[in-house]
């Protein structure tokens, strides 16, 4: 299912900021349904102001008088909350309710449920809901933001969606060098610094391994090998 | 390492209540050090408001003139940025920059830098980081809230934390190189490319920044640092 067939509900909300917030965090994700369900403020300039842009979600945002109406035609229903309950509920990380959302078809309902600012969910609303979503937090101090508690779980939703891409440690965008042009610089490396006097051919040590071991894990470029060849032709010509 | 050893660096921020809710972002995931590049507004009210009860962060709160000051004793350091960026730079996800870290000895300096709320890092700024982490958003809608955008990465790296295991990309078993020392490297590799007609003070061209990228990247170690300042001090007497 895509994201912007998630609906993100607000339950009891008491201030204009954290709706705009939301909205903010939603289209950053690209999520764009909100509902309001009970809100116990307006959606005023305040919350326009923090929204940053994201004005459509709160103009076509829903509202709702009871959980249960907001939440009525979806099949997937997700109740959220920072803190474990003594009452056993099936709990989930935001990684795994990304994967179980994901694997819906793509005409599912589906629907995260935040709860108001000071007390989350009462256990009648936990009752409607299919999953119970826990965010990680600081043992000693679970006080998420309702409006960052909607960033995470949408980020882990949207970020679930995104193929990994490859190796971040290269230079994907260059050619690397070929293990022959490496080579070749090892050669024109060592060349250098046994005219210069830095490595004694008696008795090299290790330098020729440590600057090997270096290069090596760098994934160098082809232009990279060129600059640093470069450098050693500079280096020779001083020599000379 | 752990999460409270990683310092987060706010550079030229203008609000004071997205320092606050930085702090609160911070103090769910157990971050707790805090650094101030150049605010741009006093850590007033609001910022306490929206702390919701991190104040310990606020009241500890580090202050720098420059980003190079802040990150001087850090051996890993991270830039963040919601966009990517004409200038190929290693690009990370979050999930792979907490992967990382979370392979890094416990001793490690680490700091996560955040840029201004209009205008993100500089180019300057970018050149001091070892790795970009790029938070994935909405393409249409790349606009997230610095203290959301430390919600995410605090959240990807507290949740992602796993037992060490060994790094296959840096020698693990020799102490990294800080900030300090990378940086005056660099100083004297350019210094010593200048002398040799390498590098053209006035045309420098990108030379510099492209070796920048390569030695960030390659995590360097204190040895690794002092062979390279050996050969650059043994091509400076060719030179005199």
């Amino acid at each position: 299912m895509l994201t912007q067939d998630i609906k993100i509900v607000m339950v009891g909300t008491t201030h204009p900021g954290n709706i705009g917030a939301a909205a903010r965090a939603m289209h950053t994700m690209s999520f764009s349904r909100l509902a309001l369900v009970d809100p116990r403020c307006d959606i005023d300039e305040v919350a326009y102001a923090r929204a940053s842009g994201a004005d459509h979600i709160l103009d076509n945002c829903e509202f709702y008088e009871r959980l249960a109406d907001a939440v009525a035609d979806c099949e997937c229903v997700v109740a959220t909350s920072a803190r474990r309950r003594s009452l056993s509920w099936p709990e989930s990380d935001p990684a795994e309710i990304a994967d179980w959302l994901g694997r819906q078809p793509e005409d599912t309902g589906a629907a995260m449920i935040f709860g108001p600012e000071h007390s989350g969910l009462s256990n009648d609303e936990l009752q409607l809901c299919n999953r119970m979503v826990v965010i990680p937090t600081n043992p000693d101090f679970g006080s998420l933001n309702v409006a960052s508690a909607i960033q995470i779980l949408c980020y882990a939703i949207f970020a679930g969606r995104h193929p990994q891409r490859p190796d971040a440690d290269a230079d994907t965008r260059e050619p690397r060098a070929n293990s022959a042009e490496v080579e070749s610089f090892f050669t024109h490396l060592q060349q250098n610094l046994e005219r210069s006097g830095f490595i004694n051919p008696q008795k090299p040590g290790q330098i020729m391994q440590r600057l090997r071991r270096l290069y090596l894990r760098s994934d160098l470029t082809r232009n990279e090998i060129n600059i640093l060849r470069g450098i050693l032709s500079s280096m020779d010509r001083h020599l000379d």
